[in-house]
C-alpha cells in the first residue's frame, strides 16, 4: 500500500501541473500569511441568527472534527498555509484554507466511525472555502433527522449569493432495514454472492454529496459524492458486517469550454487515483462518461470526471484511504477553476446559454440519475435534500439553436464525443 | 345518442354560468362585429419568413381543414360571431374566432380520417385564437416527419412573447409496429382480452397535445391532449381494426388561486362531458386528481380537470363525437381565463412564486408523467416535441417558504386536498 499524505506528496506532485496548466494567469501566488489553523471552530458572522438547527449542526460537525478526526500532519499545515492565495479581479487577496487533515495509517477505529467524521470534516472545510470565495453571505446550515430517528443529515446551502447561484454540501448518516427492492437491486449487482435469500438485512450508510452552480456562466458547475455502505444480518447478535463497499465520483459541467480547466480537473483526480491504483482513473473515467449520458439528447451532462460503485476489492482501510484522498483533493480540483472564472465578464446571451445547459442538468437528474430516482421513489426520502442538486434557475427553449463554430458549439462537440483530458 | 352541437346548445347552456362566475368583470360583451369565417385560410403576418416547414405545415392543415372537415353549422357561425369579444386592459377590442365546426352525424367516413382532420382543425383554430390574444408575434409552425416516413407532426410554438412565456400546440399522426414493451403495457390494461400472443400488431395514432405557460403569474398554465389509437394485425390482408380507443384530458395549473376560474374551467368540461354521459365527469375528474399527483411533494400538479384512457366502451362514432366536443370546448374553458388575467399587475415576488411552481411542473413531467417517460425512453422519439411541455423558465430554491395565510398558501392548501369545482 502506498502511503499517501495529501499535502507534501500530493501537492508537490500536482502543483507543477496545476501551475503549468491553469495558474499561469498570476491569479495564484504563494504567500506566508498567518495561517488559520484547521482545528479552529469556524467563526459565525455576527448578525446571523443562530437557529437551533444551525447550532446543532455546528456542534456536531465541530465536535466530531475537533475530538475525533484523524490528526493533522504538521508538515501539511505548514505547507498549505502558503499554498493558495487568490488575487481576485478586484485585487482582494483571498487565502483559502487548504489545511486538510492527513490520513491516519495507525488508527484501529472501525471505518464506519472514521467515515462519518471524514464526511463531516470535508463538509466543514469545503463550506469554509466556498464562503471565503463568495465573501458576501454565509451558508445556511440545516440539520435534520429522520422521523424514525434512524439517521440524520446536515445540508449546507448557499443560494442567490454573489458567486453562487446555488451551492449545496450535504452530509447524511442513515441506517435501517434493507427493503426488498434495494435487496434485489444489490443482488443483481456484484454483492449477489454474499447476500442470502430469506435473511433480513440492515444497512448503514454515510455519505457526502455536493453540487455547486456558480452565477458566472464561464465558471463550471461541479458535483461530487462519496459514500460508504455496510450490510449486517438483522438477527446476528454480533452485528458482523456481511459486506461493505464504497461508491462515488466527481464530475464537471461547464457551459463554456476552457480546455485547461477540464485538463486540470481531470489531472487532479487522476493524480489522486494513481497514488492508490493506476487502473482506477481510466476505469472510473470511462464509467463516468457512460453514467452521465443523456440518451434523449445524445450528449453527456458535462465533461466527466470519475464514477465508481460497489468498490470492495481490497482491504476496507485502503479503500477508505482512497476515498479520503479523493474527498480532500476536490478542493484542489475545483476551487482554482471557480476562483479563476467567477469574475469574468459575460453577456446576456452567455447567461441564457448557461440557463439552457442548466435545463439539461435538470433533465439528467430527474430522468436519468439512478440516485435521484431511487430517492424520490423511496417512502420517507427527504425531497429537499434529494433535489438540492437542481439549479436555482433553468430554461427550456423549443429547438434552441446556436451559431456554427461558436463557443457554444465547441462545448456541444465535446459532449458528443468522449475525450481524454489527463 | 344525444345530439350535441357545440354552439347553440353548448354555449346557451354554459354561458349563463360562465357569466355569473367569471364574466361579471365586464371584460366580455356580445357584439355583432363582422365575422371572420372559420374556413378562411389564416393570414400570415407580413415580414414573417415563410420557411419551408411553415409553408408545408400550413398547406397540410389548411387543405385538410378546407376540403375535408365536417361542415359547419350555419347557426353556430351566426351565434359565435357574437360570442366573445374581449375588452382588454388597454381597451383594445379583441374578437376571438369561436366559429368551430359542428360534428357531422351523417358522415360514414372512418374515424381514423376524421380524427386526423379534427386534430389539425383544432390546432389551427387554437393557434389563431392564441395569436389574437397575444397580438405581438405569430406562432412558429414546425412540420416534421419521422425518419422512416411512418408519421408526421406539426408543432406550433410561441415563446417569449408578450402574453405567453411558452405555448405549444402539437399534432402528430404516427403508425408503425407495436413494440414488445408497448404490447405488454397494453395487455396489462383492459385491451388484454383482444390482444393475442404470437401475433404481430401495427398501431396507428393521431393526437393533439397542448401546453400553455402564460407570462403573467395570475394567469394559469393549462394542458390538454386527446388521442385516438388503432391496432391491426400485421398479416391481416384486410387490415381490420382489432381494437381501438380514445384517451386524453385537460387540466389547469394556476400559480395563484382564483376560485371562479377553477369553477369555470371545471364547469365547462363537466357540461361537455354531461352531454355525452353523466358518469364521465365524476369518473374522469377523479382520474385526473390521481394522475397529476407528485408523490415526492405530496401535492397535485394543479387543480385538475379530466383524464381518461382506454375509452372504448361504446360505438366509436359516439366516442369520437365526445372527443370532438371536448377538444373544441377547450376554447371556452380556457381562453376567458387567460384573457381575464393576462394584463393583471403583479410583483417580483409573484413572478418568483410562479417560477417555483414551474419547477414543480418540470418535476411532474420528468419524474412522474408516464407519457413523457415513455417518449424519452423510446428509441427515435422526438425529444423537442416531447419536452415542448416544459416551461421556458423554472426555479428551485432549497426549502422555499411562504408566509402563513398568504395567497401562495391558499394555492398549496388546494393542491393538498382534492376539491369539487363543478
Amino acid at each position: 500500500m502506498i502511503r499517501f499524505i495529501l499535502p507534501k506528496k500530493h501537492f508537490a506532485h500536482t502543483l507543477p501541473k496545476l501551475r503549468a496548466a491553469t495558474l499561469r494567469s498570476s491569479r495564484y501566488s504563494q504567500s506566508s500569511k498567518p495561517n488559520r489553523g484547521f482545528l479552529e471552530i469556524q467563526g459565525i458572522n455576527p448578525g446571523v441568527v443562530m437557529s437551533f438547527s444551525f447550532a446543532a449542526a455546528t456542534i456536531i460537525a465541530s465536535a466530531s472534527y475537533y475530538f475525533f478526526m484523524d490528526k493533522p500532519d504538521p508538515a501539511l499545515i505548514e505547507y498549505n498555509k502558503k499554498l493558495v492565495q487568490i488575487d481576485m479581479g478586484e485585487r482582494r487577496l483571498t487565502e483559502l484554507d487548504m489545511n486538510f487533515p492527513s490520513f491516519d495509517e495507525e488508527s484501529t477505529e472501525p471505518i464506519k466511525g472514521r467515515m462519518e467524521k471524514f464526511v463531516l470534516a470535508l463538509q466543514k472545510s469545503l463550506v469554509k472555502n466556498l464562503e471565503i470565495l463568495d465573501n458576501t453571505k454565509p451558508f445556511f446550515w440545516d440539520r435534520w433527522e429522520r422521523e424514525d430517528s434512524k439517521g440524520y443529515g446536515i445540508s449546507c446551502i448557499l443560494q442567490d449569493s454573489k458567486i453562487f447561484e446555488k451551492a449545496g454540501v450535504n452530509v447524511s448518516i442513515m441506517q435501517g432495514p434493507l427493503s426488498k427492492q434495494q435487496l434485489e437491486s444489490m443482488k443483481s449487482r456484484k454483492q449477489s454472492n454474499t447476500i442470502k435469500d430469506n435473511v433480513d438485512y440492515d444497512f448503514w450508510v454515510a455519505g457526502i454529496s455536493t453540487v455547486i452552480h456558480p452565477v458566472n456562466p464561464m465558471a463550471p458547475t461541479v458535483h461530487f459524492n462519496y459514500r460508504y455502505f455496510e450490510l449486517t444480518e438483522r438477527d446476528d447478535p454480533e452485528q458482523k458486517v456481511v459486506t461493505s463497499w464504497f461508491g462515488g465520483g466527481a464530475d464537471l459541467t461547464p457551459s463554456y469550454l476552457f480546455e485547461e480547466d477540464c485538463a486540470h480537473f481531470h489531472q487532479t483526480l487522476k493524480d489522486s487515483c494513481d497514488k492508490h491504483d493506476q487502473s482506477f482513473y481510466p476505469k472510473f473515467k470511462k464509467n463516468c462518461d457512460e453514467y452521465f449520458f443523456i440518451p434523449h439528447r445524445n450528449e453527456t451532462r458535462g465533461i466527466g470526471g470519475i464514477f465508481f460503485d460497489d468498490l470492495n476489492d481490497r482491504p476496507k482501510k485502503d479503500l477508505f484511504h482512497f476515498i479520503f484522498d479523493m474527498g480532500f483533493s476536490f478542493h484542489t480540483a475545483y476551487l482554482p477553476l471557480i476562483a479563476k472564472r467567477m469574475n469574468m465578464s459575460y453577456t446576456k446571451e452567455n447567461k441564457e446559454w448557461q440557463q439552457i445547459r442548466r435545463g439539461r442538468y435538470v433533465e439528467f437528474n430527474l430522468v436519468n440519475d439512478r440516485g435521484t430516482k431511487f430517492g424520490l421513489h423511496t417512502k420517507g426520502g427527504r425531497t429537499e435534500s434529494i433535489l438540492m442538486s437542481l439549479p436555482l434557475t433553468a430554461r427550456w427553449e423549443y429547438k434552441h439553436s446556436i451559431p456554427l463554430n461558436s463557443s457554444e458549439q465547441k462545448l456541444l462537440d465535446v459532449l458528443k464525443t468522449s475525450r481524454e483530458w489527463a
